[in-house]
């Protein structure tokens, strides 16, 4: 037995196994995730772990390492939301989500590390030796939102898109301003004397942070669109580019101290449009799925390991800081709720209700990037007491609120998501009235949102397009890309339920085909057809014929190991086409 | 600039982007992997890039490391071997394939590994410190075919599938007789005396770690299967699941030394038919695209730091032992074929031809497992030649043998493999063929592998697929999947072409529809029609309708992390169908 050789592979593997395994235990007993989150659940599997591994080798089991969780388990996360994110609520309301993530989470901060600080200094509590740096330190990680936590709870429990947008877009676009303040008091920490210099220097930094992210991960995401141009010989690498070059932006702003998780983001919302009209629709179910499924794992294993990670020796359970520290969270996130929103009220037609208020307010979860924050702490006398805080501010956050969040949110009739997919119709309107109030903006020189995003749609079709996608003959509008969804959707129906007609359905191509056939028998009724036909309808035959005739001679194409049976070669087809043509001729 | 801490991912990401870039440049330009398998052209950027990295560095680029390549690179291409193998010629040659991969590989371990130490004893080389023993340790390594370049180069040149089988089975399958002799030579090195014992023990491993690697890879294989009855409710994870199982089945194996090379082709081969049913048509794309990219990642990697490897300062290069190294492997290869064909030839009715043997002895070709069981072998006073030789090999093989065996399948007017898929009738009779055999030797009482292969049949459909497949209503022929996967593929090629028509298609569909439709608002004369109709047409109008009518009904589900848009939910389907009726009635 030679264990020590694939220990490494093999131990990751069985951990993914496990964690697998957990999901399809759980979704067997359907009325359990309906009642219970997903990620309480994987807690508690993770403590029960903790703790058989805690019995039998009498010491803690191993803490999720930091480095692991930023640099492996952090990313499909983040990269599936922002591939996935609803574009256009996310915009309309990014003041808002902007407001709340950067002003919201400073807020936070301070409120909840000076609280503290005035806790420590009640003798009776005896944590007299915890200073207001530390104390700040600790509001610095432990204010800010957790992303995987919030989705985590938030997608099983259908809230309204903007209120979903509100507390996701918060938790995502927070991470710039923590990492700011976190690194910023842990180098006041370790300096001897603080300047007003530094100080202003951190605020300057939050600008660097988050722009920074922002170009790094929207150069990264146009060069990945630039690359999958070229890659129509190769289809099978094409879903690998759109993975690579979102994790090599995350590293590249990690490397420079920027935000990792606002560039991952700007690059997947960057690339998506282009990227998917550039690959095949093969690579791109597969680039959906897999995204999906790392992000499920890297999900399941966070939540495993936080739960593991609880069991053990590492925590200093002073019970008077551990409590305050979980109602001031409450408390200074309920008031900069409130505070943010009266403002945001009164500059915008949509309000935010108090119901949306107390959603948002009570959503804000804690989870594993706090987590991981107290453990990559210097070490310092205190650092235990931290952990305990932190480990139980996120258990009761995700158990208590997130257990109690579904029940409120149907008691106090918070308005759900929509079902239904708007229709064609209000599609069309709300295009129109997009494009309305952009010309509105522009004539009455009031520089909105419609404004500029009627710019930035207009300087996409004119350079960006021309430049990133592959094919770039006339645009598709969304509309027509639907339709072909549609389209394609009813036909692999239609096949499962053995209801596709052999012959020409529309009788229009019957005909149309016959006229064709017959054109090119009888070369001679050439002209005269063209004649009668718009030269439109023409190509349209030869085309439909074209397909026809070779879909019937192109049978088995020849193994290549970098291609998929199925994959078809238009080129191929089109040449054979007019060779047959030629000799026909 | 914070390097250190996203070093080891961002190195590993830039180096897959690297390959993946590189791949794309060849495929820009046509021409070049039409004349230069790809394979050389990779070997080649890498050597370029060795020769950039010692210039700058001054001294040896990194070389691939064994564990490496043995834990994380090699499976992929392994697994996307096993599970793409097309079983039936496989199994029809089986015989052929263990001869040459067991007693082939013997004879040419035991071949070149005296007759170097013949060339050792030529006092004029200077190479009278090289033992017999050392010798056949290199031998060991030396000798055994590579499936890696074999698959890099046989799939581009396209020989008929039963000689392709013949090579690239036999690279597979000798993993097990490699290991064996390589252990026993390295640990004959390492014992002071050597017992008659341990050479019989040696013999004994062959069936242990062969028949071992099969029973690991059909117990993991047969347990993938099994969990994928039960992952209904989250299709995204249903990928993973064939991942983790034929990686763990390699590891496990390779943790008890046995084959793990054999072990992960048993694990894909007995999971494929089960899993294909069980999971969804779009996992199983994803399943499939994913194992193409890693296998092609996998194996660019490979090339390219075979090349950069090659640079360096590890060499001794005493030419007389290289040259001769390369000639005997051509020599004992080709004598190996020649003689077991002769055996072969005399037991079967269709023959390999002579060109046939001439490109099996021809594509012996050697690669990335030699390189790095090489970099394994304890250090000795002589192991910097055997890296030279090793590395001559291989570099003459995939460079001469490889580039030069595609214009000798022309010259020799190879027999090709044929272009397109066997007809439906050729299927049918292949199939009544088989019966046919099989019920002959069953009465002739010659258990031959027609008999087996019927055995097999049976104890798959009463025992195996119940236990294994979720649905076990009724299996579907190959026959009747074939033409569902048909049929699918010509609705979406219609809907492509916009040919779809949305009325249905058949008139007798369309009166079954309206039959139903006007017994669902009449509710009274449905006895009447059940006169008239049986109850299978009954059933499958109410299916028709029902979905029809669902189909109208069901828009956009409610967004879930856990599922894709699109994925349709059938038991809610029946559930509302059923109100409505209830309803109606």
């Amino acid at each position: 037995l030679d264990y020590q050789h694939v220990q490494v592979p093999f131990e990751i593997t069985l951990w993914i196994m496990l964690a697998s395994l957990a999901k399809i235990g759980f979704h067997l007993y359907n009325k359990l995730p309906s009642v219970v989150p997903e990620s309480c659940l994987l807690i508690f599997v993770g403590l029960i772990m903790g703790g058989i591994i805690y019995g039998l080798n009498d010491r803690s089991p191993p803490v999720m390492d930091s480095d692991i969780f930023f640099l492996y388990l952090l990313p499909p996360i983040v990269l599936d939301a922002g591939y996935f994110m609803p574009s256009r609520p996310f915009f309309e309301n990014i003041g808002t989500i902007l407001l709340y993530a950067v002003v919201g989470t400073i807020w936070n901060v301070f409120g909840i590390g000076f609280s503290l600080y005035g806790i420590c200094q009640v003798k009776a509590f005896r944590l007299q030796d915890v200073s207001l740096l530390h104390n700040l330190l600790f509001g610095s990680l432990i204010a800010a939102v957790d992303p995987v936590a919030v989705l985590a709870v938030f997608e099983e429990i259908h809230v309204n898109e903007k209120l979903h947008i509100l507390v996701f877009g918060e938790s995502l676009l927070n991470d710039a301003v923590t990492v700011v303040l976190y690194k910023l008091f842990r180098s006041f920490c370790e300096m001897p004397t603080i300047k007003s210099v530094d100080v202003f220097a951190g605020v300057g930094k939050f600008f660097v942070v988050g722009l920074g992210g922002v170009l790094v991960g929207l150069s990264f995401g146009f060069t990945a669109a630039f690359t999958t141009r070229f890659t129509k010989d190769i289809r099978v690498i094409e879903p690998l580019f759109v993975f690579l070059y979102s994790y090599l932006s995350y590293l590249t702003a990690e490397m420079f101290h920027l935000s990792g998780i606002v560039a991952i983001i700007s690059c997947a919302m960057g690339m998506k449009r282009y990227v998917e009209a550039n690959i095949s629709l093969k690579s791109h179910t597969t680039v959906k799925y897999f995204m999906k499924m790392w992000s499920s794992v890297s999900d399941t294993l966070i939540f495993i390991f936080l739960g593991v990670s609880t069991i053990g020796e590492n925590h200093e359970w002073n019970w008077p800081y551990i409590c305050f520290t979980v109602i001031f969270c409450l408390i200074w996130r309920a008031l900069g709720v409130l505070v943010l929103t009266f403002f945001v009220n009164r500059f915008h037609v949509n309000t935010i209700t108090s119901k949306d208020q107390f959603i948002i307010a009570y959503g804000g979860l804690r989870g594993a990037i706090c987590f991981s924050l107290v453990f990559l702490l210097p070490d310092f006398r205190r650092k235990k007491l931290f952990i305990a805080a932190t480990t139980v501010v996120i258990l009761f956050t995700v158990f208590i609120q997130g257990m109690t969040i579904r029940p409120l949110v149907d008691l106090l009739a918070v308005k759900r998501k929509r079902e239904s997919a708007p229709t064609v119709g209000e599609q069309i309107h709300i295009r129109f009235l997009d494009h309305l109030l952009a010309g509105i903006e522009d004539i009455s020189g009031h520089w909105g949102q419609y404004y500029w995003k009627d710019k930035l749609e207009y300087f996409n079709s004119k350079y960006l397009q021309k430049i990133l996608l592959r094919e770039y003959d006339q645009p598709k509008s969304s509309i027509v890309l639907l339709y072909e969804k549609l389209e394609r959707k009813h036909a692999i129906e239609l096949a499962q339920a053995g209801q596709l007609g052999h012959g020409p359905a529309h009788p229009s191509f019957l005909c149309s085909a016959f006229l064709c056939s017959s054109s090119d028998r009888t070369v001679i009724t050439d002209q005269k057809l063209e004649d009668t036909l718009s030269p439109d309808v023409l190509d349209n035959m030869q085309e439909i014929l074209a397909r026809n005739l070779y879909r019937i001679r192109r049978t088995g194409p020849a193994y290549n190991r970098h291609t998929l049976p199925g994959d078809s070669e238009p080129t191929e087809q089109a040449k054979e086409i007019l060779l047959l043509r030629h000799k026909s001729l």
